[in-house]
This record gives C-alpha cells, structure tokens and sequence, in this order.
C-alpha cells in the first residue's frame, strides 16, 4: 500500500503567454496536504512584501488536495488564494462543487498565475494539456452567458467553468469568482485579481477518474459515511444552510440592520422553512456529496431561474435582515444577480447595510446616491446597488471599494458604521452573543471570515458526539456561548486548527461538522488511503496550525500587527434587540483574551509574532 | 457502546490504620488517563510543598489506567508515584508485570497512601476487600524470603506480591520497589518512601478480569497485534534489552567507567549475545505480551537462580561498563543482589561507579572503603559495595545517599564525578552521542530517567514506519543523532509527548516502538475499545503534553528553576575513546536549546515557568 503522492502543478505566466507544470515533491504534501496551506506556501516564497495586489506581480493560486476527487462526501473542494486586494494581507476563498476534482482528473493538481495577459484569455486544461484562448468576447459578459458561450464555442456541455464575472473586471474590491454559476470562492477579493490578469475563465475536463491509492479502503469509507449519515433527519439537507435564519433569530443573533439589532422581525420570511414552502425548486449538491446542502429556486415574475443555484443563510442574513429586507423573493432575484456579476454576497451586502446606515445619519444624501432612497427596508435599493457595485456606476464605484475604504472617504464618523476586520466586512455570525467569534474574527488571517473562523456552536459540535464526555479535541466541559475566558479562547484555538485543516485538506465544514467526531477520524483514514501515509489526527492538526502561522507570517511581512486584529466599535456596543439585548464585547477583556490567544499559538502575547519555537515545531524557517 | 468509565481508590492511612475507597470521577480519567499523569494530579492536590518526602506526610501512590488489564501486549504497566527523597522534586516510577492487572481485577484502579505504621504491616487487597496486616516477620528479610513468605502465609502462590526491600527499610535514597520479585519500579527512590511508612509490601489477588466497553474491539486488536508483530525477527524478543550493549558499543556510546568512554572493551563478554548463548534459560514476559522481552538466567557456581529473573541492558551496563566489569556472570550475581535487596540497578552502579573515579583520583580511600580496592573493573567491589549500600553499612551508609549528597560530602571537587540531573543518577544512555538525550535528562521532572526522556533513534522509529515519510507525529524527514539544532528540539518535544503519554497511559515502550506508528494508532482504538470513548492520538498527545507541565508544576513549587535544568559537567568535556571520541555537548547550545524548549513547551523561555496561555490550553488551574 505505501506509494509515494506527488502532486504536479501548472504555471501560467499571463503577460509572456507562457504554460508549463512542475511537480510537487511529496514532502510538500505531507507537510501542507495541499489547499490553503499549500497556496500559502507559494504565497510566501514567491511574492515580495508590499506588492499591488492588482499587478502582474500577484500570483493566483487554485489548489487542491490529497483527498480532493476521492468518491467521498465533502471532499471535492479546493482553494484559491492571492494577495487579498480587500485586505491586502493574505487572501483565500476555498469553494465546492465539481471544478476541484474535475480539475485533478484532467491531470493537475493545482494552478499557478502570474503575469497579465495583453487581452482576456480563458485558459483551457483537458486531459492533461493545457492553452490560453481568446477570451475577448466574453468580456464584460455575465457569469450566465460566459457559462453557455463557453460551452457552445467548445461544443461540450460536461466541460466545467470557472470565472471570474463583470465585478472582477472592474476591480471590484470584493469581487468573488464562481465556478459552474453556483460555487463561489466568496471572500478575500479574488475576483479582482483574476479580473487584473484579464483572465476571464478557466475551463477544465477531466477524464481521468483520480485513483487512491488504497482504493478498498476509500470504499470502505464512502459506504460508512452512507450508512451513518442520517440525512433525513440532517436540516442541513432539508433546509440548507438558511436553516439558520430563524435560529440566530431567536438566540438574538441574527445580524440586522448593519449589526444595531440581533433579531429581524421579518425572520420567518426569508428563512429556510419559507424558502422550501415557496421558491425551492430542487436541492443542490457537490461532487459525490451526500449532503446535498444546496438550493436551487425559481421566481418566474422575477425572472429568477434555478441556473444560479439558491441563495444561502450567508446571502439571506447580508442581503436580508442585515439591510432590513424582509422579502424572499426579491432575495433571491438579489442572489442571482450577485450571481450574475460574480460578487462576493457578504460583502456586498454588508457595504450596502453600511450604505444605509450612512443614509439614515445623513453621511450620504439622496444626491450621492443618484436618487435612491436607501432605508433599511429598501428591497429595491439593494437590487439597483448590486448591479451598480458590480459595475462601478455611480456610487458604486465608492462602495466597491469595500467598507473600509469608503468610509475614510464619506469621513464624517462613517468609520462606526463599517464593520470590518482588516478590512474585509463582518459575516454573518454575532460576536456579541458568540464570544469565541470576537477572536475568531480579529485574528483570522484573511479578516472577519466565518470559513477561517469556526463558531462558538461548532465547539459544542466537537464537544458532543454521542458520549457525554466526547469529542477527540479534549474538549472535555461544555461552554456557554456568553462566556469568553481562557476556556473559550481554548476552545476556539482547538477548533480553529480543524477548520485551517479543513482549509487545506479541502474538506467540508457542512459534512465536518454534523458528523462531529467521527468525521475527524475518518478524515485521518480519507488521507491515508489517498495517500498510502500513516498520518494521524495529531499530524493533521498540526498542518492546520502550521498553515494558521503561516498566514499570520505573511501578514506580518505586509506590516499588520497587533492593532490589526481589532474588532469594528459597534462590536463593544450593545446589541439593540432580542434576548441577548444590550449584550456586548468588553475591549479590555478582549485585548486579554486576544494576549493570551497569541501566547496559546506560540506567538509573542504581545506583538502576535510567532516565536523561534513555534517555527521549529511548525518546521518554518 | 457509549458508556462510563469510573475508577475505584482505594485510600490507606497507615497512621490511623484506616481504610476507605473514593470513586475518580470520568472526567479525570479522561483527562489524566491514569498512571503518571492522575497520581501527579493528586500529589498536586494533596501535598503542600517543602513536605520531608520520608515523613508521613508523603502520599504514596500506585495507579493503573484506563486500559490496565486489557488482554494486550504492553498495557500492564502501572505507576507508582510520590514526592521522590532523591530529588525532593517529582517521583514516579512505571513497572509491568502482572500486578497491576491484578489490582484491576480485584477491584481498585489505584492506591493511595498515606501516614506511617506505628509497626511493619503489608496490605492485602483481595476480590474488592483490603485489610492491613502485620508484617513484623517480612523486615529485614530480602525479597525472595518475602515473596515465599507471604506465599506461605495466605496459602496461595498466585498472589501477586509487590514489596519494598532491605534497602527501602534503611531508606536509601535510591531504593526500588518491586513486584514479583523481577518488576521494578526503579527509579526515584520511591522504596525509601515505601520504607519509611513501614509498609512492606501490596499483596493482591482479583479474580474479576476487566472487561472493556467493547470486547469485540479488544478481541479484534489482539489479533491484529498477533499477527502483525515479527516476533521472530524481533531482536528485543531474542535478546532482550541487552540487545543494546553490542549496538550502542558499536556507535561508541556505552557509558564506561563512569562516562569517561563511550567504548568498552569487554563489550561483547556481558553483551545479549553472549548471555543468550551462556547463561539464559528463559525468556520472561508479562501479563498478555507476545514481545517477551525479560530475562531469566542461571549460575548455579554463583548462587544466581531465575527466582530473580535476570540483568537487563541498564543493569548490565550501570554494573558492567560503568563500572569497567566485563564479567557477565558476576553481573548476574549483582543483579540478583539488586534484586534482592530492592535497589535500582542504575542509580546503584552508577554511584558505585563515581566512587570508583573518586578512589581512582584518592578522593576515597582504601580507608574509607574498609579495605576495599575500588578501582574500575572490581567485580568483587560491586557485588560487596551493593549489599553494602542496601544495609548503609560501612562506605554504603555514603553511597545510599546517591551520587549528588555523597559528592557533597566528599567534597575535594568529587563533583565532577557525580553524573545526575536533579540529584538522579545519569540511566546507561549517553547524551554526547544522542544530542536529544542533553535536553532529555535536563527537563526530565523526574531528573536524568530514561523512562522520562525518549531518545534520539526513537525519532527515527517515530519517522520510520514502512513509509519513507512515515510516521504520525509529523517527523517527516530523518535527522541525525549528533545535531543539535531547534529540529533535535522539536523531534524531542514531539516524542516527550508519547513517552509521558505511555507513562499515563500504561502502556510498554517496548510495544509501541518496534511497530512503531502503527501502535499509536492502535493505541487510540485501545483506549476507546477499554472506555467506549471517541478520542484521538491528538486528546492522547494532549494528556502526554498536560502530565509533563503537572509534573514542571509540582517541581517548580518544590523551588526547582531552570539551574536546575542541567547537566552533569562531564556531558560538556569529550567522551574519551571509540568512534564518537572527542564529542561532547557544547555548553552555548545546550543553554540555547534549553530556552527552545521551554519555549516550545509554552513555557517562559528565560524561568520555564508554564506560561498563562499553556495552562488554559492544558485545563490546568
């Protein structure tokens, strides 16, 4: 059974029009897995301090892993990761779907861009083979029509796109990029990168099955995971992901209104429930996924069609209650035109309820905003700025700065209506009634950024697991999600090196999680067979932390620092509504826990730089 | 399977002559496991620091863990524990046998003693009942009376007997406690201890195997070890530990003569070898082990009989090399004295070796010695020296001081002579050979303890494992024995885990190094088949990791500090001949790794004081 995995990488240079690949020794697998480890790997050996993030110089890295491909539910995604023109730190976005391993069965298992290329090209890898094409008549397309142009030019209909849409052409701070129209890399501004190099797409085709190399063993797994996951009783597969609208609601942490309230009257209107009683066509899923999580709607007299998926509890809660907006559909029409334009859902909401709240205060006036009206409530507000960020018209061209940005130009105080870490806006989870996410958030490599940044809840995940003392973590004792002492700074550094892991081993934190326990150790059983190793779930957590540290270098070569890892100030004021009214963060209890996060890490508790031994037991230089 | 592991105490007070059970709630079980790191939570508890470790006051401590018992090679080892006489610090001493499996089987998970018999009393612990008898007749007797003794006296030669010897009674400082007459509990001098309660000995005798949560899982590993473990080709099972004299002679690190070489010359003369061919009879074992590594040898010309089993490596080479002996034979004699009399075979050769360097520079005198040549390579001296020691009559009454206090006394500089770490005598493995070893025997708690202190070809049975990357603790690439530099560190960091690990955990280093990774894996299923638990070698690592920072924690209390982290000062001048000659340890980079370590540890890097962050980490208050 032992083999050797070696990984092989194509290299694009954009600017020269140059292709060739190179092979990734095994030890860089077994140290990184692959992912965002890897990318990050790249990231810093490659890219010199202080570079534009939006020049040649930046290299966009999609990487896959060891278990990327594998017949196993959640194990099909894969990262992509740059110099973050939103937070111009370290910039990842890992997404799901059939790109990853379609991607490794064409034969590689990552992509390395650098340059720029003189037009829009996409860039096509079939069975092994690789080629820029012109990509000139899809500029300035949407993601819908690239997808079909695509496969009418190359007359197949199996082949699979990524790309990035009009937003990342414009440089939209917060442009994402989607592959197949419905799996986003959200976060991190990638977007705009991909759109700098005037790469529209990558279109890849694979015919060659990946092949573990205990394929018995691999088997073993796919039908343990069948028969113990009980999906009939999994919300997760009922309602996806906006099963948790009505559940924050009524914990009083729903994010509303620009974060002045935890609880959104309207709730019950864009929550899952009401989604599957209405515009719920069909449930969505990823490669060889049982879990099947995703949404797919259709709003006829809207023009909404099931071709962009559904829209999630991250889109509902940002594009929703977060701007007031109390109106499924008008949500979803809201989701497909994210869709459409390939922005990132968190932010663009979250920049539009900052809008808002400047519009109430009188910091931006009817004339800035052309005309709108733009109340929390306004359905119709948040639907014209999409497409007006999307396309850097008018306003828009402000607010697809991000927050933070705009806020230092609209000046004024605008600063306590954006909600930020590092500046990339605030997801969708409360740190006020989270606790663990007030660290989480502040000390995410990529900023506040729920997929580097597990939740208070999710401990109670590894906490539980059908015995009562359980969970593989040593999370022995349950705790509040009020409570933010060093048992919750613990907590959250245990479980953030599974979600870093998750991050680079491309698992999913949706087939992680329900499971709890036992997926961690099933995870460990996926790599070996994959690989033919011997590693183990103290190995596996090891890489987490390594690639955690690893961000965290890369940052502080960029110049961030202690004063970086801040909460926005609305964070230490109360919450506004619902049962955990007038909860909120204490800052100088934060700034303890935040010391002693950096010294739990092995980083200097007061500067967070990581110390000579750290380095040593990471294998860092 | 869920279930709930709990154990039962039993609690003596020898003052009062009391007896009592306590139940140990599941919780600490899964937080300690047992073994080391439990008895060290309760001496934390329990004994106020600066406590005389010979007065009443001291608890002594036996305890087993969770999977004690199990039917499987290598989980019989259980720990005694207590406040050690020899370095006033933390004292524990791990032994196999069938013991401890017989304590589960009558009913208690663990002793803990306290006071002092106003007369001699053993304890005898039957089927769930305990009683304190008189044992007037047993003081003074050697080991092999008292087992025949106690055999007569119940009526039953299947007790299992554990007893404190002639040499505890007289509480030399490094006198043992031992079971059956072949298992010892060496180090610490946890015999005086033993002793100065006027506790002979723990008869016990259970006829209630323990039953793990899951049989069947048991059963199924049982096999698999069966199957999996090359008894054949194993040379621990055709040689023993003595294995280890012709090897490490070899690479030149076989401590003679008081560590001035690394080279013997009679090597091959006491090596497993020649005992294999000349003295041995039969190969001993413990409870449920297929490895079979105990010795029992014959000298009917000597008086030697297997009643006493046989020399081990450490024996062989603390009473052989050590000493310039290279008479296996007259080794036999010594061990079977050592066993007799209840010393610990290396704390003994090694202080009978430093006198010989002291009469060898007229530190000591013929005088002194009541007419005994002392020079290196006087059997005879040995043999009389040890009975000497275990009487304290003469010279002995000196030695049964170990080297630290008896160099003291001596004065005359015969410090340079007394190799110890924390007052414990240097075990048979050489530090200038094995760099790790430097930082090893410094930060053992227990002082230089091999049992403590993993060793550098370990790493490589860490990193081998049939895969060229193998290995679960993420050794991912070789490293040498001579290197000194953060990676040593770090492998070294990485193993001190799994030692306090099996140290807590009760299981055989023996076992889990010859199959290596695997048997770390196993372990975890061991540990969830004995308690219905859903742990991880990551939660395992973790009690490893937690055990050690107890035992730093009850150090530190008792004034020990980071000078107390050193080496004896030969390890820093060169080892005199054979193929590692001219090596030794340089003083800067010891003191540099020291602070790495601490460091990694999460300890201040400067006092190696357990940092905030690392307690909260470890759950420690």
């Amino acid at each position: 059974m032992a083999t050797a995995y070696h990984g092989k990488i194509l290299r694009v240079d954009l600017s020269e029009g140059r292709l060739w690949t190179e092979e990734v020794p095994e030890v860089l697998y077994r140290r990184y897995l692959g992912g965002g480890a890897l990318a990050c790997h790249y990231l810093l050996k490659e890219l010199p301090p202080s570079l534009d993030p939006l020049g040649p110089e930046n290299r966009l890295i999609f990487m896959t892993s060891v278990i990327t491909g594998l017949m196993i539910s959640g194990a099909n995604r894969y990262t992509a990761a740059a110099k973050s023109p939103l937070t111009g730190g370290y910039g990842e976005a890992e997404a799901g779907g059939w790109w990853g391993p379609e991607l490794k069965a064409a034969g590689f298992d990552g992509i390395i861009i650098s340059g720029c290329a003189p037009k829009p090209v996409y860039l096509l890898i079939a069975d092994g083979k690789a080629e820029l094409r012109d990509a000139s008549r899809y500029w300035g397309e949407l993601s819908g029509e690239v997808q079909d142009g695509l496969e009418t030019e190359l007359g197949d209909k199996r082949i699979r796109v990524l790309q990035t849409g009009v937003a990342g052409e414009k440089l939209v701070r917060f442009a994402a990029i989607v592959n197949q129209l419905k799996h986003f890399h959200g976060r991190s501004g990638l977007g705009a990168v991909m759109g700098s190099k005037r790469l529209k797409a990558i279109v890849v085709r694979g015919r060659h099955k990946y092949e573990p190399a205990n394929k018995d063993g691999a088997k073993v797994i796919f039908n343990w995971f069948k028969e113990h996951y009980d999906r009939e009783n999994d919300t997760m597969h009922k309602l996806g992901t906006s099963r948790g609208v009505l559940l924050l609601d009524k914990a009083g942490i729903l994010p509303t209104r620009n974060f002045q309230q935890g609880s959104f009257e309207l709730a019950k209107e864009v929550s899952g429930q009401k989604m599957a009683e209405t515009i719920l066509t069909k449930t969505g899923t990823c490669y060889a996924c049982s879990v099947a999580c995703k949404r797919e709607v259709d709003v006829p007299e809207l023009g909404v069609t099931s071709k962009y998926g559904g829209p999630e509890y991250e889109t509902i809660a940002a594009n929703g209650a977060l701007c007031g907006v109390g109106d499924l559909k008008k949500i979803a029409k809201v989701n497909q035109l994210l869709s459409q334009y390939v922005l990132d859902s968190i932010s663009t909401g979250a920049t539009i309820a900052f809008a808002m709240e400047c519009f109430e205060h009188g910091l931006l006036t009817k004339e800035d905003m052309g005309g709108i009206e733009l109340r929390f409530g306004n359905a119709d507000a948040v639907e014209t700025l999409v497409q007006m960020i999307g396309r850097r018209e008018g306003i828009g061209d402000l607010l697809a700065e991000g927050v933070r940005r705009a806020a230092a130009k609209i000046g004024k105080g605008a600063e306590r209506f954006a909600h930020h870490v590092k500046g990339q806006e605030l997801p969708m989870h409360e740190p006020r009634g989270k606790k663990g996410l007030a660290i989480a958030y502040a000390v995410s490599p990529t900023g506040a950024d729920h997929m580097e940044a597990p939740h208070d809840p999710l401990y109670e995940g590894f906490h539980h697991s059908g015995n009562p003392l359980g969970g593989p973590l040593g999370l022995i004792e349950p705790i509040d999600m009020l409570d933010f002492g060093p048992r919750k700074v613990k907590a959250f550094f245990q479980c953030q090196k599974v979600w870093s892991l998750y991050n680079s081993v491309g698992m999913c934190d949706f087939v992680g999680v329900p499971i709890g326990s036992l997926t961690l150790d099933k995870l460990v059983e996926y790599v070996n067979h994959a690989t033919g190793w011997d590693t183990s779930l103290y190995e596996l957590l090891k890489v987490g932390e390594r690639a955690n540290t690893m961000m965290r270098l890369f940052n502080l070569r960029e110049g961030f620092g202690r004063a970086d890892d801040m909460l926005p100030p609305r964070m230490f004021e109360p919450i506004g509504n619902g049962v955990l009214e007038g909860e909120r963060i204490d800052p100088e209890q934060f700034q303890k826990m935040l010391s002693l996060y950096y010294q739990m890490c092995g980083w200097d508790p007061e500067t967070g730089v990581p110390t000579e031994a750290k380095l040593a037991d990471l294998d860092l230089e």
